[in-house]
């Protein structure tokens, strides 16, 4: 059965039946926990609740944090784009964005538009070197963890801009856990039957499996290791389903958009954004669950309200 | 007078006349070497001629490695760009992808065409908190160390993924080197002098001064540090001067672009593209230097040849 690890200031845990087991390890990083596989075997046999526990982001940084571009099909379709036309993309965020799961999201003063990004975090567990092949039968050998994460996003930054890099690396715009479930090998071919489901103030809007992805995990880190070495206790983001705030405008309208100056074209289009009602707003409330239908993979429930800074 | 600092394998050296004279210190990494300011004020007195060794890049990774995009007036005319219209904007390469000055540039074989960019490298030298507003004053303060760069670029790769950060970060995509110059703070003044010369096969295809730059270092990197810290030993490339393989096409010519489904707009535009001569070829050689006029401040001369694997 998969293991459910926490992290509060200073300890790791196991969590077992709402209960939470110190586990007894010198480990300060994620990487460090996870080659000490012994300890995460063995945990204290008494529990506290976790409810009364200050959970961080089980993943430590600074680590490596790549994500991947527009890689869900109803995503694809929210943005106007061709879902079998998109070319596996990659970006980075800073993992300075890292926060925990209850951490307050805060939009920085400049920032006009803020969107939600539900994602399925993937935690390396091994180096991942350049030139490697990774197949579905091998991902278990990569891949130790999964994790929720909101890829939070500032739409104003990152269209203007056209890198996604800096829209998305804000510090707390990375919400990681609250669980970093360690699944069993066999457990792997139950990923795509993963339900995410994001809500804000409690009504829904983004809700799919992984079978809505466009290239699953094993094919992505085989692209990712054309370029970019991945050690453990790394990243990857795999892409997030439809349903957030920002919409592709109508194709005739994005055309005509194109004879503008680009200045004047985000001017009108942000202004149009700004009538959104889904963009999120100070004291809205963001939760994230992802689980097997079933509940034998449960990376729990994440809940970050929204700031104005 | 600036320091200039060569790296071999397992040795640092300070550069004098064409003479290398070895650093006594156990620094492993940039950042160490740049704490050791003791050891580089006093290097053996004796020295061996620089051309007698095997140069390393100067920056040890792992390390960031942050990029301005479009961020001179003569290169951002060269994409179509208004050069006051383009906002500031950064992205990332692996720092898998630095190799040393005299290495080979490889192509991987499935990229198809292979472009130059010159870019003027600041080494960090103190850490660079989130939040940091950074003068001309105080920019010796967070920048140690200046360095040739080669930002090597798939262009067809970074066109049609949109993000930058694949096409930039193969193995060897970012040569620096050879020296890493330590100015006195009294010669930042002098960072606007600084001309970029690239010649491939001897054929002068890149050459401007910094004052060309829109975007200087202290507003980069206080833009930087809305989103991104930065430690000792992270370099910031600034961005390249016109002159690239790659032209943006005729403004008519876009629009029509515009309008054709993405995969064919770009097998027009690459098979177009693989017509001009200007891009990298095997067996080409780039030579990239960077110097004030006088030579006060000269950052060597980086020598790549092109290899096709």
């Amino acid at each position: 059965m998969s293991v459910g690890v926490l992290r509060t200031e200073g300890r790791w845990w196991v969590e077992r039946d709402g209960l939470a087991h110190a586990v007894d390890t010198a480990a300060r990083t994620t990487a460090e926990l996870l080659a000490d596989r012994e300890a995460l075997a063995h945990p204290a046999p008494d529990g506290v609740p976790v409810a009364d526990l200050a959970l961080l982001s089980p993943v430590t940084t600074p680590c490596r944090v790549v994500c991947q571009m527009v890689n869900y099909r109803s995503h694809a379709k929210d943005s106007g784009l061709n879902p079998d036309g998109v070319p596996i993309t990659f970006f980075r965020k800073a993992s300075g964005s890292v926060c925990g799961p209850y951490d307050r999201v805060v939009k920085p003063p400049h920032v006009r538009l803020l969107d939600h990004e539900i994602e399925l975090g993937l935690v390396l567990g091994a180096p991942l070197p350049i030139g490697a092949t990774v197949t579905d039968a091998d991902l278990p050998a990569y891949v130790a963890g999964l994790v929720i994460a909101d890829d939070v996003s500032a739409r104003d930054v990152q269209l203007s801009k056209s890198q996604f890099y800096e829209s998305k690396s804000y510090p707390t715009f990375t919400p990681l856990g609250p669980r970093l479930v360690l699944p069993e090998p066999e457990e792997f071919a139950r990923l795509v039957d993963l339900r995410l489901r994001l809500s804000v103030n409690q009504v829904l809007r983004q809700d799919r499996t992984v079978a809505d992805m466009i290239t699953r995990p094993a094919a992505a880190l085989t692209a990712l290791a054309r370029f970019q070495e991945m050690a453990p206790g790394d990243v990857l983001l795999t892409g997030t389903p439809g349903g957030t705030a920002l919409k592709a405008p109508p194709k005739p309208v994005e055309l005509l958009g194109s004879l503008l100056p680009p200045a004047l074209k985000w001017r009108i289009f942000f202004a149009r954004q700004a009538r959104v009602p889904a963009y999120l707003r100070h004291g809205d409330v963001v939760t994230a669950r992802i689980a097997t239908g079933d509940g034998t993979i449960d990376l729990g429930c994440q809940q970050t309200p929204v700031e104005y800074a």
